[in-house]
């Protein structure tokens, strides 16, 4: 019966969360690089800084459909209208070879530029146009300010401004300053793939009619989704069973082949707990067994040859946040993520109902966030238990309930993390 | 100079925002429906309900690694301890042939199946182990309650009860629920196909070199990855130059083949504005050629066959904020997306600086937002003219400031629109 671990089973030393986080970044370098177009960088994180190669605005542009003029032509229109003669028309990519002097106007258009000698733009609607002899005349209805509706050039980046930094996340902004600048390749962090396997002889698969006493295998789909969230590239591999010398196996040549490598169940301290097991007898340095924290107290983390096992609870809510709290800020980092945001969004909000459960450990409650009236408000769920898999799908947050608390108030100042998406 | 139209520009009557949004809701029906393995299935919409085949658990099921006994056998403790005999042993996935009565126990794992006769679990740190001739024993230190530690048949889910429903996104808590309840294939909304179009003959491709008085074409690229965030699946067509009647083909043949067709520039007042003339002439149905909203007021919606045409501004900001909030709801109604999830959430947050420039019409300002202390604040960007391209990377919000307001100070109650993905 084992007997041989039980001791040091029930001897498990619980770091708190932040040491344990700490212990994993630490043990994590950002990964690999390569370069891919622009044009399918969405989502991707960019792995070089980019500079300006040129100001932005390039040239004097015109905010404005109208008139480039001289603003100073227009200072007497006490008695109503300037007239100016009409000697080009600048259309949007187009250069006027025509300088604009006191008399001259050029008709022109939103975001072309402004040809030389004009110093401000009037907007169409103030004009009026008349022909006479084949001449175009504009006639200004309001004095116009030197400048006026013209984007001086570099208004927005100046030459060599950083236009990037390395660990940005690509999406429609920055695609539009790539697209700009005319940067149509960049560096990327290559995702990191991740090998998943549940443990457990119990295990059916999605496609298995159910079994007395099986339960079918959803944790591997969980994580699977949870780790595309995270910008890495699932790979599932197939259950093990309850088999020490099989999963040391399999799991070790899945760490020679993939960046992370992911376990579900066989972590407590029962028989058939595998995990611990292999941690313990095998050729891995433990990071940690147990954590200070529920659900997932036996979330166990070793490292091999820098390449790093987590092994996460096989109870689903449990398993959910283990994951969370550590798996994704390990591919967060791997991807070259800025180091401020490899762990989840923290704020702090309103218990918006009573949460009474005592914990000797801090608990991460599931729940849902609304904001009223400029306030944050967190709901915890009804049924939080580290074994309840249906309001995974429901919640937005995790809701930090600290031991010295003893359960919380309605009303009380909690921290919250914020679940990836939940909330857009 | 294209005076024809010029009257009819100027007399465009402006929609407020909600009016507008609600003539293209009106417009757009949920799309096609396709089926999938339910592991491929992160981030899409799912197109049915899904109903609980068996209740969830499907057995009584030990929430610990410990011993199976009948309760009512430990209240005489008092004395220390009760010793039982240990007649079977549980591993998951298994089913004890064996039935507890009073004076027996099994040792069980955590998720296997509770044998008949027992009605508590005690854990395995509250026991104590000998052997006598063969036989095990196990020492229990503290009474047990009935029902302890055994999670009843249908705790979570009732047979029958609605697990999934219609128009929700696939995450790793639904992947979760498809897998546990054995669901592999599921119906889905098919991603509706967008092509992008930009107009203008000042647009250079982002492999161009720079041109004078040209500017590369950003938006296009900017749109994309709005579409693919949105849901949709974004095509790239070639830029269309300042040619109305190519502008008609194109545009023409682009609705024919794909859901939604956006086009960006041609729809101000100026005189090769052609998006706008495009609709005026042609067999399209306008719904609105401006909106009461800066940036975006000239955004332009038409309809043709049931098939929409948002002709969005050419000025990045302009772009981005009418994709947001006309193009990015009808994508993600063809999605199938519950009704009100169609619109970007919207908050109420205090404005963390002064706004001072004075509107005419509703202007979506971008921003930062900050949660601090569980309040919600907002920081209006500091260059956000609708022309400028660079701070809609670093934007989280957008905030609105009624025209009434003429300005708002720090500290105002405002509205914000979360931009998507901005806080995870």
């Amino acid at each position: 019966m084992g007997t041989k671990y039980d001791t040091e089973k029930f001897k498990r030393k619980a770091l708190q969360v932040p040491a344990a986080q700490e212990l994993i970044l630490n043990q994590v370098t950002s990964g690999e690089i390569e370069t891919i177009v622009s044009v399918d960088s969405h989502e991707r994180i960019i792995a070089e800084a980019i500079t300006a190669p040129h100001p932005y605005p390039a040239f004097r542009r015109s905010g404005m459909d109208g008139y480039a003029i001289v603003a100073i032509d227009t200072l007497n229109t006490d008695d109503g209208i300037v007239w100016l003669k009409v000697i080009d028309e600048v259309p949007c990519g187009t250069v006027s070879s025509k300088i604009i002097s006191s008399g001259t106007a050029a008709r022109i258009m939103t975001g072309a530029q402004v040809p030389e000698g004009a110093d401000a733009v009037v907007m169409l609607e103030a004009t009026e146009q008349r022909n006479e002899n084949g001449v175009s005349w504009v006639g200004i209805k309001v004095p116009a300010r030197s400048g006026q509706n013209i984007t001086p050039v570099g208004f927005e980046i100046t030459e060599g401004d950083t236009l990037l930094r390395s660990g940005h996340k690509i999406g429609p902004g920055e695609l539009s300053v790539l697209a700009t600048f005319g940067v149509h390749q960049i560096q990327v962090y290559r995702k990191p793939v991740v090998g998943i396997f549940s443990t457990g002889s119990e295990l059916l698969d999605i496609t298995d009619p159910l079994e007395p006493g099986k339960i079918r295998n959803s944790n591997t789909y969980m994580l699977a989704s949870q780790i595309r969230e995270a910008g890495g590239e699932p790979v599932v591999m197939e259950a093990i069973p309850d088999d020490i010398e099989l999963a040391r196996s399999k799991v070790e040549e899945a760490l020679q082949r993939y960046d992370l490598v992911v376990t579900t169940g066989g972590v407590s301290v029962g028989d058939y707990d595998i995990m611990g097991d292999l941690v313990r007898c095998g050729s891995m340095d433990m990071l940690f067994n147990k954590v200070a924290m529920r659900p997932g107290s036996v979330t166990t983390a070793a490292v091999k040859d820098r390449r790093l096992l987590f092994a996460l609870s096989g109870n689903p809510g449990a398993c959910y946040v283990g994951f969370l709290l550590f798996v994704r800020p390990a591919i967060r980092k791997i991807l070259g993520i800025d180091k401020d945001q490899l762990l989840l969004p923290r704020w702090t909000a309103e218990l918006g109902r009573a949460y009474t459960k005592v914990n000797n450990f801090t608990r991460f409650v599931r729940g849902t966030l609304k904001v009223t009236d400029g306030k944050v408000v967190a709901y915890p769920a009804q049924l939080d238990e580290s074994s309840v898999m249906v309001t995974i799908k429901d919640s937005s947050c995790l809701i930090i309930i600290p031991p010295e608390l003893k359960g919380a108030a309605e009303g009380t100042k909690v921290d919250v993390i914020l679940l990836p998406g939940a909330l857009a």
